[in-house]
């Protein structure tokens, strides 16, 4: 590819910051800087990393430029020279952006924090990368939207899906936070059914039977969801698994294999050497997944951090429009980030039997 | 009255000093001691109070002599006396304590830490008070199936419940553990689908149609379930909320009155003077359940230490055979112990909506 | 007594409901009322159990009667009554209430939140109780100050004190805080040496040579103080022991008793009965405490919802100045509370040793 | 170097996986293999990085064999071809190894979980390299203790340090443990003055006045050591710094940058790239740091998993006697593990103050 996706990354937080990894990763894309408000370490390792960092706002630069932060410029500066702006700015903010976005010609990903009207069109790869190709924006839709589209899909395809019903608990607060923003020793239930991902999740798409209550738990990193679901039939659980493994970005689990916890995960991938220790994969336990008849009960757990990483790169190149084929984009991705249908290789531990008998 | 049943309590732990005190509550029974094999200050506190203490072991009675401790007797000293024992040791140790009370001629309450065959019968107040009259022993079943069999039998008898479907995340440790018994920053999910409870409540009621799947959240006070409840037709809100209200130890909580989470129940229970901040009822969230269609989606909590204590209350008089009405028994011992069927006293606050209109 | 002291309590929180409980304890008291802005189960249960609610402000007083609440008045009408208001609204807003209560002709306790500057004087009983009289407001120190004090002024009045330097690891939030107030799996140092406390110590005993380090720990109730305590000269453990025995509001508690961590004491309160599960004394390890050669090491815990109750229900007594004499004073108080120097009452576990040998 | 260190890992837990990625970052080591017992995730990652697996016991060949996992041999076999073995097996096993390492005639690395008596030699690279070069063993003490070695001897060598009392809070449980292994929202206080630390650090310095207090915060990550220290003499902050900045392994953080807590630190060091998230310095809170008169106040964090790795590679170079200077082992460890004296790059943010004016 002689002429690489040109991108921008606005707002260099939690997503941000792996957007922006992930994009230096890809082949056919070139990270032109991220832009930020803030003077604290964030930017520091930016710049470290030769990342050129831009100012969001005119104060901003002020102050950046006073804390002594080589500055490569404003916003403006980089949306001039970009083909696609991923705007990870917090949600209170983002919305106000898209016209900023149109008015320098730059296509724009949002993240799932954003109102599905902002842009009119929620992305997951797998499920409508092609309906992308041709707009001006999408969004990405949140964490544990992605990670329930990703699996009820994979039902779905295989013609299993009636309806599912989950319940979420989702972390409380991200890891870096270190005031007033968590909870302690207690468990909040949200205050109305559904809560708000079912219905994100029909954004995606449409004629999914979904309802989901979730609760916010008393740890910081991965929510964890139980579903029940009813199934078109009765099936077998061996149907079950190979739907799961017909789609990408799933992988197993089991807690033979020590993997008991969602923190187990955590270890897990910082062992596989995954740069921050991210999971972009749902991770479903293979030992806890139980079929009853038409009944199908299952337990994942979702990297609250990361899980989205890969879409942000699937809905770049969509916008972009330098790959037509939503796989081929995939694939792409997937293999520049190392994700995996299991994380233990199956080569050097041939062996292993990887599924229940 | 004239004569009051006479209870031993063997195992003076987080169960066994609520369940010695709540007999002390009642004005047909007498507290003829509790039994022991510790010597900090659990007995320290208990003989503060002026409760008589056994030592259930031999090794135990030197050591609590030896540490100071003006002992009573032995545990065979106090079943001797007693028409009633309310088992509440460690599951590892209770099954063993049968025979020992049989030899003694004592009726037995056991936990729900102890397998439904030790007795062959579990016990929820409500559900089978009378199949419990003329036993000598029954179980009083754990706090999340305790939870889950009175909300659930509201609705069956109501004629509502067709199959249940429940997700329960339970709190790690007890308040009071100080070393190597909880879980930090993390949620861990139950092994198996159907994790123990539903099986459980089955036990007690045999035609429920109920499966739960369940975890371990970071938090040391209460479970909170989630349910999927199945109707038997399309029904609307305020049955529901009806079915509830006929069923004793079920009181509702509400968001707009600042019950947001789990840890606002426990304040709430200190704020009402409740010993030990206990709270014997299920909390159900009166402005999360919603009905759609024939689906029904509650949110409730149970304090795991305590809504147990009234059931075991009413099992020793089922055991006791002195009332025959388990709605006689129950209201007696809702009486005593300040069991509500809601929280604010309504004479009080009289132009407060109790129900969404 | 034929004349109660008149209080009033405006802001009715952690501390605020707390103290309205205790002056209600007090025979020379009359609680006339409490006053806040909330329309949540706080208030519920004050009206529930027959406490006058007054509203804080105008707009409180419309939402609290649309919410049905039988309101008793507005604040204004509640000062014009009392003799003495007690402070406990937030510490952004207390300091404005001063004109507001001078207005009144009502002598005003504040909480620790506020500066010294407000009130040009604080509080702590035993310290300071007879510079109290005759002024018209104090400021009771916070939890961790009044801590503090109580305990250095112990081996200050034995002529044991030299000079102290402290680790405070403070609860992060109360107990029943339920979002966007805690910290999750981290602690917090603060920035500064010296933490305020130690300055705040000076406050109250101005010739004390402190100074403090403190965190914020992952934890919700009770702080954990620890101390590296120059003497005045070498002294042996007996010595301390006594110096700490002398002094009210402190109590011994020992980790061969069970009580081996923060929560234990919790647990232990609530065994206790006490109210909330409240600690109002410094719990000090007995067998933690080392001398070496002139060096003291000791840690306590303070219970940082209570432990300020009794001060403030002194400085009520000391401002009206019914009670000339702090002794007396603190003993009335310390009555109705149920205060204790140790918490296993040695009549009748006569025969434990309370004291290493 | 022609002839590379042969280096065996006896224990693939949090240490030894680590210990095992730093001896194959040194040019001058080779790891043979890695010896475990365990049939979970941990082994199948080493065996996916291309880590030869050995079995440390019969039974453990057996059930790793069993579950399909090419194992390389047994521990006997690792040994024999090994020049160093490092132990970081359980401390209640660990002990019992030293006789069969012996008769391997293989030298020995223990870690701090040991005790000093074992090896009669306890390690920290800048006390007491020299010490090391021809014995056959020595110990690299815990993490606590080597974060205090550390940062004590650079007072030390510049003739500052006259004594130093601390206060420890400890992580509660490793990040990777799930169950029955943490605290719940507690803080549990050591039970006995001195904690083991102090006397720990004067295992290797022995003339160091030194009296450490400890607790177990309600964390995963990270110890936070709050000291106060008698200086010789009057002494400016400048100082202090410049005897930190003399000393390996230190780096300053600072709350300016947005470090303000432990598990800043832990993002930080997951930003820059670092293995597994991994911090080796010690992080010292430059503008928390406080001289008064003679008295030196500072506040720094210790990361458990991380800090002694680079300890340990000092001590395979010591007992194999390749390098005779402990400064270019040092050195070499350092640039290897990318050891940094200040984490934000100096070239590329060249504006920035990095020390206080």
């Amino acid at each position: 590819m002689t002429n690489k996706i040109k991108v921008a990354v606005n707002g260099y937080g939690v997503i941000g910051k792996r957007v922006a990894d992930a994009v230096r990763a890809q082949e056919d894309m070139e990270l032109l800087g991220v832009s930020d408000v803030t003077t604290d370490y964030r930017v520091a390792t930016a710049i470290t990393q030769g990342i050129p960092v831009y100012a969001s706002t005119e104060e901003a630069h002020q102050e950046m430029s006073a804390a002594g932060y080589p500055i490569a410029g404003k916003l403006p500066d980089l949306l001039d020279n970009a083909d696609v702006v991923v705007d990870c700015t917090p949600s209170t903010i983002g919305a106000g952006n898209l016209d900023l976005y149109r008015t320098h010609g730059v296509k724009s990903v949002f993240q799932g924090g954003e109102k599905h009207s902002l842009t009119g069109h929620s992305f997951v790869a797998h499920a409508n990368y092609s309906s992308t190709l041709g707009r001006d924006t999408t969004r990405v839709v949140s964490c544990n939207t992605t990670g329930t589209v990703r699996t009820l899909i994979a039902l779905q395809d295989a013609g299993l899906l009636s309806k599912a019903r989950g319940v979420l608990v989702r972390r409380a607060t991200d890891p870096w936070e270190s005031d007033h923003s968590g909870i302690m020793n207690t468990i909040v239930p949200e205050g109305r059914v559904p809560s708000h991902q079912g219905p994100d999740a029909q954004s995606v798409v449409p004629d999914l039977d979904v309802v989901t209550m979730a609760a916010k738990g008393a740890h910081t990193h991965n929510h964890l969801h139980f579903w029940t679901i009813e199934l078109t039939r009765p099936a077998d659980t061996e149907e079950v698994l190979e739907a799961l493994k017909a789609m990408p970005r799933i992988a197993f689990v089991r807690r033979s294999d020590g993997i008991v916890a969602v923190n187990s995960t955590v270890e897990l991938m910082r062992d596989l050497g995954r740069p921050r220790g991210d999971m972009y994969e749902v991770a479903i336990w293979e030992d806890i997944l139980t079929v009853q008849g038409n009944e199908l009960f299952w337990t994942y757990t979702v990297d609250n951090q990361a899980i989205v990483v890969p879409e942000n790169i699937d809905a770049i190149r969509a916008l972009a429009g330098t790959v037509e084929d939503g796989d081929e984009s995939i694939q792409r991705t997937d293999r520049a980030l190392g994700v995996r249908a299991d994380f233990f290789s199956p080569s050097q531990c041939s062996g292993r039997s990887k599924t229940p008998a």
